[in-house]
Order: C-alpha cells, then structure tokens, then sequence
C-alpha cells in the first residue's frame, strides 16, 4: 500500500478483525528444499505462497532486512519482489513494515528514506533512535509514510542500556522539559521522540517479554500505535499483552515470524502458516470484542 | 583484506605514514556524468577510480550503506563490486569498514554478521549499541573480524540521548559493576561494550565534533582502536582531535568522505581526491612524528 493512515490502519484491522503482522524472516537456507526446485529465487516463491496463505488474516507484513542482506544483491532482488507482491496484491491493501532498525546522521539517513519509501514502497521503517533527532526526522518528512522507533526491545540485551535511568542536563529545565529523575531510557526516549512526529506518523517498538512495563508506555504515549514482537516464540502472552495497551484506535500491532512462516518445514508449509496465523487472528478477533467492543 | 589484527593495523599505519579512511559515501546522482557513459556500473567505476587514486595514502576505506542501498539491489551490487575490489587489489592489503550501524536481536544479528563477514569479505562492521549485548555479540565471533561500536557520533542529534546522565540499577553493585551515578550515557556505553570483546576485535566510534570528550573517551578506553568521523565537511580540526587520542600504538583512525570524493565534480574528480588525500596523510605523517615519534 502506498499511503495508510492511522484511520485507514483501524478499519483495515476492523473489518480483517485481526491486528496480526507476519514477520518475513525468511532465511535462505531454512524454507522447504522443494522450493529450489520450482523457483529461481525460492526465498520470493516461499515469500509468495506464504503472503497468498495469510493475507486475509493479516493486516501487515515485515520482512526483516537481515535475513535478505546474508545472501547480498540477490537477497535484495528477493526483497524488492517481495514488497511489490504485497504492495500490489488483489486481496491488498496490507500495511507494510521494512524491519530494517536503521540510523545514521541526516544527510546519511535521507539516503535510507530514499531506499526505502522511494526505491521500495513501503509503508513504513523501523528506526533506532540511538543518535538522535536528525537520524529520525528524514523518515517523518514523507507524507503518510512511518517510522517505527525502536524503544524497548524483545531481547536480553534491552536491560544493558534500555532500562538505565537517566537523569537529563539540569539546563534543559530552562527550556521547559522535565529533567525526568528516575526514568527508565527507553521512557525517555519514547517521551523525547514523541515529539518528534505525531501518533499519525510514528509508532513505537515494545517488546512482549517486558509485560510489566508495558502500562508505563501506554502512559507515556496513549495515542500512537505500538508494534510489538516477542510474542510466542520469545514467550510473551497475547491476550495478557493486548489487554496492557490497546486502546480507542487499537493502537497495536503484534508481530510473529517464525511460529507462523516455519509452522511445518514440509511441503505444507503454507497451510501451516495459515492455521498458526487463524489460531493468532482468532484470539484478536475475540480481544477486540471483549476489549473495545469492536 | 581476509585478517587484519591491531598489530598489522598499526604496522600498515606507520609504513604508510597515514591513519586515514577514506568514506564511499557514493551517491548515484553525485558522480560526474561522464562516468554514465563510460560503465554500466557508474558507482562502481566511480569508487574504482577513487580508490586507484588514494589507495597508496590511505590505510582504510568505508563504504556507508545507505548510499548504495537507496538503489536498491543494483546498489548492493555496485557494493559487492567495490568489496572484493578492495579486498584483492594489488597495492593492498587495506583496512575494509562496512558503515552500516546495524544491530538487531541475537539470531538476527547473526544474519548481518554472515551478510558483511561471509557473504563480503569486509573487515569490520559499524554496529549500534542501543539493543545491549547479544546484538553485538555475534560480530564479535568471527576471528579477525571487528565491530565498530557506536559511541559520540558526530550529528547534533548526537545530545538528544547519547549525552544524557544514566544511573545504573543498584543491584547491578551486587555483581560489582559500578553505579557510575553522574556519567554519560555514551560513556556508559563504552565502559559496558567494551567488556564485550577486547582491543583486538572492538573500536568505537567517537565525533570529531565533540573534542571536550576525547580525553575522557581515552580514560575510559586508553587501548582500543577509535573511528573518528566529522573531520573536514563536519567541522573538527585534525591536528588537535589526534594529539588529545593517539596512543603508543596509534590506535586513532580518522575518515573523511565528502572532502575527498567530491573534491572535485568533474573529470579531474580521481586526481582531486588524490591530493585532498594527500594533504591529510601529509598532515598524518607530522603528527605521527611529533607525537609518538615514529
């Protein structure tokens, strides 16, 4: 899809009754080997029958740029196959996330927006908000394009820098902005880059395995979106998770990549993917209702 | 080149009497326009032509990813192209950075490591610290292979949480790791990473921006390696940032882009670059001489 607003985003995940996104994390070397044999480029032909499997119980899809860059150029022309297949799809439109966690100065960080909202059409970026403003303005100045900034990750490693407390400069104070005491990096970040953009242009990531402050972040920015992975595989629980955080407009996506794109490894691999993502979209269909009353 | 350890880094430095990078930061519709008519590949035959030119008075060359990606999978292979380019050409060996400041959840991790240290015969990696250790790890687990942990980079986004004060968990002093109340998050961030790896597999990246903290950078790491961008277009002084970082075994590499690349925009454009080069190296020897005597 070429522009989804936050209202457009609600009422596709009204009316598909699901907020499920299918992380794309195909590794080249892990899909199905029959694959190699019907198709030139079997990580786009594992894409697509994977895509055809789920879309009607999907409102989003995100390839992880990792698993693409280990196989280089070709790797790439995988990825571009696979964006325009879901930017074009009859049964569309579905939102798009290029799982990318990119940064770098601004002039630098432009050349990334082009990459990814120009040369590729996708929706939206996921963004590391390490160096600052001017690494994350370059994604907001696209009209009805996202950045998706990451704020507390789904790994062990969060706790290394995420969840230290910083204490702002005392000078700040002079220009309005709290100095904050006591507050956790990743909730300043997330106050800090909320200001950046609107809740019609930025989401955050919150990882599902930090349930306990997942009430805080809803605090800290009750109107934007929240992408979160880390549910089933990394052990986070969905109902538990969507209770925490949803909100008027819904307000969240939940991702799962490899408990639907490897839910069998033989030539049934698609309609396995399609009964793990009905078992996900079935438990939302039923949040949504017992939630929001939608 | 394959293996370069510190020692063979600082020997290429002294026979080369130069710690210069050269940065790739070849933008499609930055290079001079002739080259379109000349190759298929223009960023290629630009990159091929600068490096022909500079090759004998710089010790590192380092592609930024996100100008080679703004076009897509025929920027990838214009990158794969300039890679192996360098990796095997006669006047070598020289010292290969891919800038991508990647960094992404463990086994994804992995697959950036297997893109830049497999798939590329890069020598070293610019890896974002925001998502902790196992996103860094994996880098770390290739022998001869180093990642290039960002610290203080050079943007002015640079203040907005980089420079803020964390104070770590008092629990954390159970384990005996300091509280460190009063540092700076970029500080923290050295002295935590670089428990991570060792001098022999681990440099940071610090601004030549910020010159009031390269003293205190050294303090905290007196043996690693550091990446020093920002000298030139960005604004900080050679001389000055190198004599406040040197150490006995150089440990200071110091990369320059746009100045170089673009010193010219026509067809002198390889000899341009050569002389801005040299100008740096120039300055490069008299400090080695000065300061360290060699």
């Amino acid at each position: 899809m070429l522009f989804m607003n936050r209202h457009e985003l609600k009422d596709l995940i009204l009316k598909k009754r699901s907020f499920l996104c299918v992380g794309l994390d195909t590794r080249p070397d892990g899909i199905p080997g029959f694959l190699k044999e019907v198709s030139e480029d079997p990580v786009f032909e594992f894409n697509r029958r994977i895509i055809d499997a789920t879309i009607d119980l999907a409102i989003a899809y995100k390839p992880n740029l990792a698993f693409y860059e280990s196989a280089g150029s070709k790797g790439w022309l995988s990825l571009e196959k696979t964006i325009h297949y879901l930017a074009n799809h009859p049964r569309g439109p579905v939102f798009t996330i290029a799982d990318a966690k990119r940064a770098d100065i601004g002039n630098t960080a432009q050349q990334y927006a082009g990459a990814f909202f120009e040369h590729m059409p996708f929706d939206a970026l996921t963004v590391n908000p390490y160096l600052g403003r001017d690494a994350v303005k370059p994604f907001l100045s696209y009209p009805g394009k996202w950045a998706i900034i990451l704020a507390l990750t789904s790994n062990p490693g969060a706790r290394d820098f995420q969840m230290l407390q910083p204490q702002l400069p005392f000078f700040l104070e002079k220009f309005g902005i709290k100095t904050s005491y006591g507050k956790k990096l990743f909730e300043l970040v997330m106050e800090e880059s909320s200001r950046w953009g609107t809740p019609d242009n930025t989401m955050f990531v919150v990882g599902a395995t930090h349930p306990g402050f997942l009430s805080s972040v809803r605090e800290i920015v009750p109107d934007h979106f929240l992408l979160i992975p880390g549910v089933g595989a990394q052990g986070g629980k969905l109902g538990n998770i969507a209770r925490m955080v949803i909100n008027k407009d819904v307000g969240i996506i939940v991702n799962s990549s490899r408990d639907i794109i490897y839910a069998s490894s033989g030539k049934d691999f698609d309609t396995a993917a399609k009964m793990a993502a009905q078992a996900l979209q079935q438990q939302m269909a039923h949040i949504l209702k017992t939630e929001i009353n939608q």
